[in-house]
């Protein structure tokens, strides 16, 4: 490392989710490695696709949530670690199968694993994952937890095919919109808090405040990914934008620049998203009706205050290093250019 | 009814799937009613697709194992008809993912669900059902159970993977063969079995004979099926034959075959399933060779023997109703012509 870096790395202050990592370094630790060894399998195209989702960079915010709440709870056994692998498995298989495409769909942005080894890999390699998850749940042994989970993956994929009907739909609601938001990503979000909590024994109260944290932290999450893939400053800066834009999703900015849109901005986007086809130019345009409207800071807006229910959520837990923590997670997530 | 039909219908001897079949009514109905209820949400799509394969007239057989395993080992609870309603949850995802089709794969045949509503929405149905099957096992309250049929999902997975080398590719042993089809269709009997002999309270031997009982079933059950897919018999019914010449796959009659082919059938092979392409007329070609060559009396002839692995595993229950149907539904399902 050059002395630059270094003083650069020295200068840059650890984010929130930098800091509850650190609090529960070394449980996941024991989750990294239980992944990698869990996604294993004697075929070995299994252990070669999920690589290409488990070692992406993400940032185990899931497994983390799971880690955090047990300790919270002053769990103090080993079985949050197999709950928060599992939590990470249901996670990258529902990716892989998110990834899959239709006969008729256009495939662009980033290569996905579907592009690699093919559709049919990708379902079958979610399939053993989530498998595996349940494996691992089972080992946990609480069969309280196991239905949290199980619940919340049934959850997931009804949210999954609702948001089928949000492609080319120019008359998706917000309400509509934050119904999808909450089955397909929150429902993981809350499970993944709740599974830890009940885990370490903890009462009604506490439970049910770890998962309105997760829900709402899930929420707001999602809503700042929206607002992210139609930045210009994330596309100034070189970093994917405008795959909901290409898939002609109707997310939450889109859903509130429609309904601020002039007429010539109507028959854009009813050309861009219901009936097609996009030109070259197009996202570039798209991007600056949505930021011109104000759909970004109304986004955002919106995302601040599930971020604020979460931190609500768990104002009994303030004075802890892992509540505090958990709470500050919750404002920057909302606050994250990436 | 016509009076020709009725005496028909009346001279025509039960098979022993009917007997199980009656032995168990009342329970089937049960999980009959059970299946219809879980599999429905309120996002309409999801039964209509799940529907497709539910009501498309399939026997069963996997819940019926489960239902007949309980009932042969003393269970007088309720807890079995959720376990055989999660089996076919399993048995029902597992086809929808299995007609996913990769972007370059060529489709034929009857139509599947994925054809009718996309491949994306049979990938999500898929793990909705699936979801909602462990959700069952939860709520059945073995977690010894869940462990039982949370692993059989993950060979499943597995086998199905392995099974994608199998296609276009004729150097497919019968023991690499044999190893997929343990994996992708007999774990699924096995752990249908297994699991409603263990939720029975029956002691490990019991538990391990239903076990052995089912594995050795699915094997034979399997290897019939191809033997099927290849009969001409079958094609002169009228019945659908070809799907795994069509998808070029390497199943056990295709492996014989070519193992006995001289140099002209070699080259068929060669052409038809490694390097393509098919023509007009070489479906009854294929179906030639692997009849005249003895491959379709060969497979049998193995089936039967793992048939009689099944019936063997059991012979300690021959006395009772339940264990002798079974004892002959493992006949029965190698003799059968459909």
């Amino acid at each position: 490392m050059s002395t630059a870096e270094a003083v650069k790395l020295r200068e840059a202050p650890p984010s929130p989710v930098d800091r509850l990592q650190a609090l529960v370094a070394a449980d996941m630790a024991e989750v990294d490695t239980l992944i990698h060894a869990r996604m294993g399998s004697a075929v070995p195209l299994i252990p070669d696709l999920a690589a290409h989702l488990v070692d992406s960079g993400g940032k185990r915010l899931r497994p983390l949530l799971t880690l955090a709440a047990a300790r919270l709870g002053g769990y103090a056994g080993r079985h949050h670690v197999k709950l928060a692998a599992a939590v990470e498995f249901i996670h990258t298989a529902t990716l892989l199968h998110d990834d899959v495409v239709d006969a008729s769909a256009l495939r662009r942005g980033k290569i996905a694993a579907n592009i690699v080894w093919g559709n049919k890999p990708s379902v079958l390699v979610g399939d053993y994952l989530f498998s595996r998850a349940f494996v691992l749940m089972v080992e946990a042994g609480s069969i309280e937890v196991l239905g949290v989970l199980a619940r919340a993956s049934a959850v997931i994929a009804e949210g999954e095919v609702m948001q089928l009907k949000s492609a080319n739909n120019l008359a998706v609601t917000e309400a509509e919109y934050l119904k999808v938001v909450s089955a397909k990503t929150a429902a993981l979000f809350a499970s993944a808090a709740e599974s830890g909590a009940l885990l370490s024994g903890g009462r009604a109260p506490f439970v049910r405040a770890l998962r309105e944290y997760g829900q709402n932290l899930g929420i707001a999450f999602q809503l700042i990914d929206d607002a992210l893939d139609y930045s210009g400053r994330q596309a100034q800066m070189g970093k994917s934008v405008g795959d909901d834009f290409r898939e002609a999703k109707a997310t939450f900015p889109l859903i509130v620049a429609y309904a601020r849109a002039d007429e010539e901005a109507r028959r854009f986007w009813r050309r861009t998203i219901e009936t097609g086809p996009q030109h070259e130019g197009d996202l570039r345009r798209a991007i600056a009706y949505i930021e011109d409207c104000g759909a970004i800071a109304e986004t955002r807006a919106r995302a601040h205050l599930y971020a604020e229910a979460a931190a609500d959520a768990l104002s009994d837990y303030a004075e802890t290093e892992i509540g505090a923590a958990l709470i500050d997670v919750a404002a920057f997530c909302v606050g994250r250019g990436y």
